[in-house]
């Protein structure tokens, strides 16, 4: 949630004079994106998102990225398409930054999504899987279980003690869960980050999904499993709401029928999308001083949501 | 530059709905003002910007600021209009804070100005002052040249010098810029804050004047030395563009004729600026940790300036 870059008026309207996107009218940085700089920019023609990608590590998988928002949208799914400069590019460089012009889609984040909205979210995030299941790139998944176990017994047990004392009963919990990962559910592209901030609504209606930055290739009903664990819980993170799970499910289900395997799998790979962001989280903590300004996210509230799952992940999905 | 407070879609949705201004669309956190929370906000009608105030300190003052942009506004100046609710009030609470909707307007601040633009600011600035002749409120400048050499003595020499071993030699020169001080320069409402992150421009036009929350009673000459300050210096801020400078007094002079004494002072009036920003930026400075994620602003900056107005200042507005 930050500005990282200062990007000036006059920056800004060379940039767009790349594009066959009209003059600028406006331009607003835009509190939104954790490792990116983002702008909502208005021109005689259109709005549009500028994003500037402020890591490294992003850069090489830009294309990828891109090139999905594209496929999906002309798929039909309410993905914002990348704008191409005039000579055909989905990015360019400012300085030593990438920087790309996205269409802007209007809508809002549900902050206590009702069940008829958790419906709509689960039909969409089956609708790109499906629309996803022939495009021509693919990207690994550097966040599955192997590797969040791996990143959590690298911080260690004194580490993870100084954040909770409980927290490193997690290093077993999640061997274990590496240990039992199918390796045999159907992939396709997975978003695997399908947050409420990632999606726009208006009403019941998707309006956009948004923030593809962690897309991959990954099992489908993993990708359930993490909007699952990210969607359906009360404000405390321990109790599901049974009815919100309920009608996500559906609704994916009323899209694309999910196979026994994958149904029977939902609880464990719960289990597993909520360690990703119990690593990730830790991680952070571990990184960020305790004094410093940026609000740390608590990973103790994946490791209550990893325990629902662990009790009573069966009935959940029931 | 911050969202101080998380508004979910259902708050805005409420807050939206006691506005005669159509139903929410979109809703985008902006990295804008450094006291409150701004949102840009787009209904089935309009846009806007919905601010939330943060601080406890300009509750008081909103009815005056709020005020004098429907003033300045209906006077035909480039100045956004405040959104009254159903019940025709400026502002609503929204839990224990202040939140008003106001209109957008197009527009980008120029970060490198030129000559042109300028011109349009001062003509601008010479408006809102004529405009705000009959202006019925008024509200004291609590940040005059008294009370800025009162902060800087209380910042004292040895905390000064913690930040540049040259600062405490303001504290005389403070002294003698709030001794020297005109009392009989006309008087209207002004600005007193006009960076160019405050004035939104398409080409030459200036299309908005915003975040009036340092307007005063005080001196029009006052107000058009901070612009000059604020506008006119190179990057490295020690060398003035006098063609910048030229066009700027030249613009606010066509609109609103200077007097003599007005003409005479404004080198004196420009020091009393920089002091100002000098005090201020000090203040903050020695209240925010050097490892603290917000920039601090180098009140060194407007040493350099001051000390240019100083030496060169009347030359400069001959």
């Amino acid at each position: 949630m930050a500005v990282y870059t200062h990007l000036g008026a006059e920056d800004l309207e060379r940039l767009i004079a790349e594009y066959d996107a009209g003059r600028l009218v406006s331009a607003k940085g835009i509190a939104e994106g954790v490792s990116n700089s983002n702008w909502l920019i208005e021109t005689t023609q259109a709005r549009y998102i500028l994003t500037m990608y402020e890591r490294r590590i992003e850069l090489a998988d830009l294309p990828f990225f891109l090139a999905l928002l594209d496929h999906l949208s002309e798929a039909g799914c309410p993905v914002p398409r990348t704008i191409h400069d005039r000579s055909g590019a989905p990015f360019r460089m400012v300085g030593e930054k990438a920087a790309a012009l996205i269409e802007f889609l209007p809508g809002v984040s549900p902050t206590i999504p009702d069940p008829d909205q958790a419906r709509a979210v689960g039909s969409a995030l089956a609708q790109i899987h499906l629309a996803a299941g022939n495009f021509a790139m693919s990207r690994p998944n550097d966040l599955g279980p192997q590797q969040t176990s791996a990143i959590l017994h690298e911080c260690g047990a004194d580490a993870l003690a100084s954040i909770d004392p409980s927290l490193p009963d997690i290093l077993d919990i999640a061997t274990g869960i590496a240990r039992n990962w199918p390796n045999d559910l159907p992939l396709s592209i997975i978003h695997s980050d399908l947050f409420p901030d990632n999606v726009l609504m208006l009403g019941d209606r998707v309006t956009g999904m948004i923030d593809f930055y962690f897309a991959c290739t990954g099992a489908m009903a993993y990708d359930l499993a993490v909007t699952h664990a990210a969607w359906c819980f009360d404000r405390s993170g321990k109790h599901l709401i049974q009815a919100l799970g309920a009608a996500l499910v559906e609704g994916y289900d009323s899209v694309r029928p999910l196979n026994k395997s994958e149904r029977n799998h939902l609880p464990l790979l719960a289990q597993g999308a909520c360690l990703r962001f119990i690593a990730s989280r830790a991680q952070d903590w571990l990184d960020t001083p305790a004094d410093a300004l940026v609000r740390r996210k608590d990973p103790m509230d994946f490791v209550h949501r990893l325990e629902f799952y662990r009790d009573k992940g069966h009935s959940a999905f029931s």
